[in-house]
C-alpha cells in the first residue's frame, strides 16, 4: 500500500522527553486525515540475556505510565554514542544489571506501535552472560535484578504475567533465536519435576 | 516497589486523538522526577481469530507512525459502548475483516508500554471464526484481509516479519491459549511437507 502524502507537518509538543508531530495527510484513496499525531522517539533496545547457568536476566521496576511495578527485560534508549544496537544493548545490560556477554547479536528490529510511533525496538540476545560489576544505575531508576529459569521466564511471558508487550515479544524472539525457546519443553519438565 | 507520589499533574496536550499528562513525581527513594510524561489512551483490543479452516485472520494496512505497510492482527480501541473487551474485539473483528465467532474469550491483559502508557491491551481469541459479511471499515482505514496458516502466522511472528510488538505478543499468547501454538510443530511440518 502507498504511504500517505503529508501536506503539512509541525511539532505540537517537543522537549527532552517527548516529541509529538502533527501531520495533515492524504491517503492513497484520497481521504484527508488531519491531524494525525506521531510520537517521535529515539530507537530502543530490549536485551534477552541468558547466563552461563541458563537463567534469564530480568528487572523489576516501578513504571509510572501504568502506575505498577512490572517484571521485564533490561531495556533502554539507543544513544547517539552507541556504535550500533548491540553496543547499546551491552551498555544498557551492564548499567541496569551489572551483566555482560561476549556473545551478543541483533535478532530482530520491531515497531513499538506502527500506528503511533516512528521509532524501532531492536531485540538483542546475549548468551553466556556473566556478572562483572554492581549495576551503575541512574539513582532515579531503582531497578531490582531478578534471575529466572528459561522455563519460568517463558511461562511468565506466555501467561500474561510479564505485562509489557515489547518484552513478551522480545523474550520469545530472543529465546527462539538463542535456541532456548525450543528447549522450553525440557526446561518446563525439569522445573516441574 | 512503591508507586511514585505525584505532587502536581496537568495535561500538556489533550484532544480527540492524544492526551499527554505531565506529572511532577517523587520516587520511593526520595528522588524528584519532573516532568514525567504519561500517554493516556482508552484501552485497546487485539484479536487472534482462527477460522474453521485453521487459518489466522490478519490485516495488512499502511501505518503512518512507522510510515510503512505492516501485517498484523485486527485491533482497535475499546469503546464505551462495548460491554467488555470480548464485545469490543467482536466488533473490531467484524468491522475490519467481516469475520465473527461464537467462541471468543479474553486470554490476557497486557501493557502497550508500562513506562509511557496508562492504558491496557486486551488479547482476545476467537475460535472457529467464519465470514459473515463484507468488512464495514471506516473508509480512511484501507485494510486488506489476509488469511495465513497457523504455521505461517507463527513464523511471521517469530522471525520479525510481523513488526508490531503488541501483535507478536498477542498472536503467541492467543495461539497458546487456543492450544494452537503447541500444534505449531505439526502445522509447520504440514506446511513444509
Amino acid at each position: 500500500m502507498k504511504a500517505w502524502s503529508v501536506k503539512a507537518s509541525s511539532y505540537v509538543l517537543e522537549n527532552d522527553w517527548i516529541k509529538v508531530r502533527s501531520d495533515d495527510c492524504l491517503t492513497e484513496g484520497g481521504h484527508e486525515i488531519k491531524p494525525f499525531f506521531v510520537l517521535e522517539y529515539s530507537d530502543w533496545v530490549n536485551v534477552v540475556a541468558i547466563t552461563r547457568d541458563r537463567d534469564v536476566v530480568l528487572v523489576r521496576q516501578y513504571r509510572h505510565g501504568l502506575g505498577e511495578t512490572t517484571l521485564g527485560l533490561p531495556a533502554g534508549v539507543l544513544e547517539k554514542a552507541d556504535a550500533d544496537p548491540v553496543a547499546g544493548a551491552a551498555r544498557e545490560l551492564l548499567e541496569e544489571t551489572g551483566y555482560c556477554s561476549d556473545d551478543m547479536r541483533l535478532v530482530a528490529t520491531l515497531s513499538p506501535n506502527a500506528a503511533t510511533h516512528s521509532n524501532r525496538i531492536h531485540v538483542v540476545v546475549a548468551r553466556d552472560a556473566y556478572l562483572v560489576q554492581e549495576p551503575t544505575q541512574d539513582p532515579t531508576e531503582e531497578i531490582e535484578v531478578v534471575l529466572a529459569t528459561i522455563g519460568d521466564a517463558t511461562r511468565q511471558a506466555l501467561d500474561g504475567r510479564m505485562m509489557q508487550v515489547a518484552h513478551v515479544a522480545a523474550i520469545i524472539l530472543g529465546l527462539t533465536a538463542a535456541d532456548a525457546f525450543t528447549a522450553t519443553g525440557r526446561e518446563l519438565q525439569r522445573d516441574e519435576a
